[in-house]
């Protein structure tokens, strides 16, 4: 393999000093691009895009092109374990993801099996393998995963909710059951982590986006402890590297002492809570990723400009920040600020 | 006026000893009840039923006729101001609130002026004061609002949204038009609820259900200052008693010590947030309110118990706690789940 020629974000995620703050976006391979439109358009959905390889790379690598990002993040979907399972996941135009057969009963959820990421996931493992050998190792490669909670949600509820009625309703009365689907989701995400780690991801993120929505009890029992389990079962040394696990809860800023406390490398912090709190909260025994509002990017330079620099001084300085956006990209921002955005962030000097 | 023969929501408010914990439910009248569901047929559309007093008076009693709450609650919307202030409320089904006439330009904003309570807003006094004359002094009837900050997000936004785009983007880009949008929605708040004391609201509430979507700054500037300033021109005192004011911010529950020191009585707690963690951090300066997770009432008869007892002991012994759901209730609970509640806490013996 190739050496990598910009180590900042592994070196901020490893708590080492790094010359400028590493910077990446949450989405930055999205809608907001007119190149990723135009790529999408030919795929004609967006599964095609997800499962198509040479498409995948493609995306992944446009906002490279564009802005001097310091990582790469595999442009694939939460969902692909699921639909690996055979649940039929769609993308509803304004409904968001679909599942045709959601799980409706015990006996459904008895009978999942881990999918096996060389075989059902291989166009994943495939454009991991791809786009490391396109990036020829200008910047790392970060691979991802939804949360098991979060896989489960949209496993029971068929799709997008706002009460989380079916998957809470089972928590609540058959605990049993939401926990073998865990179990056999928290065995799938490590197996499919640990792929797309053999095929040259470089560093790792789980994306619990709906850990938020519980209780204190509920939160670490239903999401936080499964990710313990995964992060427990990665790989975290390959190529002679360390490969470091970020967890991102969005709205987990109250329980922020217990994900530091999982063995993650990195925790992502949504823009609810203040860097500086966090950072006083977890001490040094993680890495913080985060945390700009990403409806800042709606402002004008000058804005956007003193808002990373609230943010780059809320965090302070010392090793361990990498910068991102609080949640991903949204669709109708200007690519223009996101230009801005990493400008900023690259030439802050810290007082 | 009667004697108050149930004082014990005011009691608690006021952090005084009380013989059982008091109970409400936010939305208790709502879509969860059939004979609800009965009368919003029979008024046609939800507007209708809003806003016609005898509706209003009819649906607000309904669920204090099946279970022995503390407390009658207003039924209305908080969308009444802007609706008032000619933005044209309709609501639509499956989608929630549109505007017909949002807010596009800072031109529009600067001719907006506050409603007079006595007339605009004369169907919510008016249900008011027949809600007082109905209720005989059984229980203390809360008067309510939205906060400034959550109307401005519908009358800027439209209708429900996840992203809060243009909200935003006018916080970040134009702060000054956003300043004197809430600056109109402050006098209007503020004249609305001190209207609702005078027709006999007996305890008030503000409802900021979107405050948890900003920044801890951005909370403090658009959401919390909004609402101190509101409280500071609220009537404390009407026909010789204390009129107490809660503060309920969804998703807050990082801010809560903020929220604590705006001179209000009462702190709403969603089911985020662990009410002895809250307890610790607020003191005795509050008290609190809340905060089963509305999920919860899903379980069975047992299970509920359970959850119950496990809220009320973690508020534990002591006055200043008003029993609550941690957000509305759901339409799709069984209303005997409630019955369960309602019991499990007025049965409830701290240890």
């Amino acid at each position: 393999m190739v050496e990598l020629q910009n180590d900042r974000l592994l070196r901020a995620l490893a708590r080492q000093p790094v010359d400028r703050t590493p910077v990446w976006v949450m989405r930055q391979a999205g809608r907001y691009l007119p190149e990723y439109r135009a790529t999408r358009a030919r795929a004609g959905d967006f599964m095609t895009l997800c499962s198509t390889p040479e498409l995948a790379c493609e995306v992944t690598l446009q906002p490279l092109a564009r802005f001097p990002l310091d990582a790469a993040i595999l442009f694939s979907d939460i969902l692909t374990i699921p639909d690996a399972m055979g649940l039929g996941l769609r993308f509803v135009e304004g409904e968001g993801p679909v599942f045709e057969r959601p799980l409706t009963s015990r006996s459904e959820i008895l009978k999942l099996a881990p999918p096996d990421p060389d075989i059902e996931l291989r166009y994943v493992t495939d454009a991991v393998r791809l786009i490391r050998k396109e990036l020829a190792g200008s910047v790392p490669l970060i691979g991802f995963a939804g949360s098991p909670w979060t896989l489960a949600t949209y496993m029971v509820e068929g799709g997008s909710t706002r009460e989380f009625a079916k998957i809470k309703a089972l928590a609540y009365t058959d605990p049993g059951t939401l926990h073998a689907l865990l179990d056999v989701l928290v065995k799938s995400v490590t197996r499919y982590l640990n792929a797309q780690v053999e095929a040259g991801a470089q560093a790792l993120m789980i994306f619990d986006s709906w850990g938020g929505v519980l209780t204190p009890a509920g939160y670490k029992r239903w999401s936080l402890d499964p990710m313990r389990e995964i992060v427990a079962g990665l790989k975290r040394e390959h190529e002679g590297h360390r490969v470091p696990v970020i967890l991102f809860t969005k709205g987990g800023g109250q329980w922020l002492e217990d994900i530091a406390a999982t063995g993650a490398d990195g925790v992502g912090i949504d823009w609810t809570t203040d860097l500086a709190d966090a950072r006083r909260r977890v001490g040094d025994r993680v890495a913080l990723q985060g945390n700009l509002d990403p409806s800042v990017l709606y402002a004008e330079p000058d804005e956007i400009r003193t808002e990373v620099r609230k943010v780059l001084d809320s965090f302070g300085p010392g090793p361990g920040h990498v910068f991102n956006l609080g949640h991903g990209i949204h669709q109708h921002i200007d690519p223009d600020h996101v230009a801005v955005m990493v400008d900023a962030v690259h030439s802050h000097q810290s007082d």
